[in-house]
């Protein structure tokens, strides 16, 4: 393989992984407009889409394997590869978040519905749009914009922190409503994993840019 | 490097993993055991522990990525490389649910002790004994033991299932025990992510020794 071949299938690999982070990103926001909806034909959408979420997690595995064994890329290619591993692994649980969610929406959807003061859609957008940054600042190779999503999971995990307090007391003093809230209350839970997942993204993007491993430094009290 | 070094190289890596996995496993013990006894000491513990668990986790991404390097090493190494790498992630992961889990017992804590009915003793054996079943998998390259974790993992997915039901129903029936309900509820579902990262341990064990990839064939319903 030449060089310019390699590097191309360096390209090719980035624009699988770019595939892939967008048929998540979709299905976190499908899995959340079917929340807000109350919308089953959306819930079978997200969960139609997951094969191919896991298919492609695996070719992208498989090409950067096929990378390391035929050629021996120099330390910065084999940092972006290794950070492609890294990053897919991830982008395929952001997936698996979205089916989670979809799963609550089915078990909402046998109850009538109800207003809780969660504003979920915005949680989704926040969480949603941590994984776009994080994939952006992949692209551009960017450091500094993948730090910017570290502080944007402290306000996912804020806004979480909330949905525990105001749910678990509408659990405590409405026992009727106490299974919708339950449900709510893991769809919030699984968007903060969601920002958990961006944050590891954008944690490997440091880590690939800079050479340097930042990971668990720029968490505080972990 | 010569070819000797090189394995002696592997061997460390495997070695350093080993000790990992060992140190998340027991956070998860001491953390089910924090929440038996009440333990806040053992809670510290637990906390003071994840530092050098994500240390363990730099040192063995580093040392992965310079035999890399190093070394342009054959497919098979590759693929054992590549396994560590990806079950470095989830060791780390599974320290991280220990520090969850004993969050939730320091506010147990707060609240008077109440029996509720649901094993989480048992449940921690059970998705501990995945862990160490996934990696005694990887240090014997038994594809067979991996996949046997794939069954147990059943198990303990319907263990939280039950929790979900009999806790759901004190939530609903019992508002004055809710909290407590919801903190046993949280520590279920952390448990049942240990359970998660061992069957992602035990994926990458049989695709690194059959060097084919049955991630999501195995999964039904996913």
């Amino acid at each position: 393989m030449t060089r310019i071949r390699f590097h191309q299938s360096l390209d090719d690999l980035k624009e699988k992984l770019l595939v892939m982070a967008g048929m998540a990103e979709q299905a976190i926001e499908r899995s959340t407009e079917a929340y807000r909806l109350r919308d089953l034909n959306l819930c079978d959408q997200v969960q139609a889409a997951e094969p191919g979420i896991n298919r492609l997690e695996r070719e992208i595995d498989q090409l950067a394997l096929d990378l390391l064994a035929m050629e021996q890329p120099m330390a910065v290619d084999l940092r972006f590869i290794l950070a492609v591993i890294k990053i897919n692994a991830d982008v395929e649980r952001v997936g698996d978040q979205a089916v989670n969610i979809v799963e609550r929406v089915r078990d909402l959807y046998t109850m009538p519905p109800l207003d809780v003061p969660v504003d979920i859609p915005r949680m989704a957008a926040l969480s949603g749009s941590m994984v776009r940054r994080a994939l952006q600042s992949f692209i551009d190779a960017d450091a500094d914009m993948a730090e910017s999503v570290l502080t944007m999971d402290d306000q996912v995990d804020a806004m979480n922190a909330g949905a525990y307090k105001t749910l678990g007391a509408i659990i405590q003093e409405k026992p009727a409503q106490a299974q919708y809230a339950l449900d709510v209350l893991f769809i919030a839970r699984n968007l903060e994993r969601v920002g958990d997942h961006a944050t590891n993204i954008a944690e490997d993007v440091i880590f690939w840019v800079r050479g340097a491993d930042v990971r668990h430094h720029l968490r505080t009290g972990s």
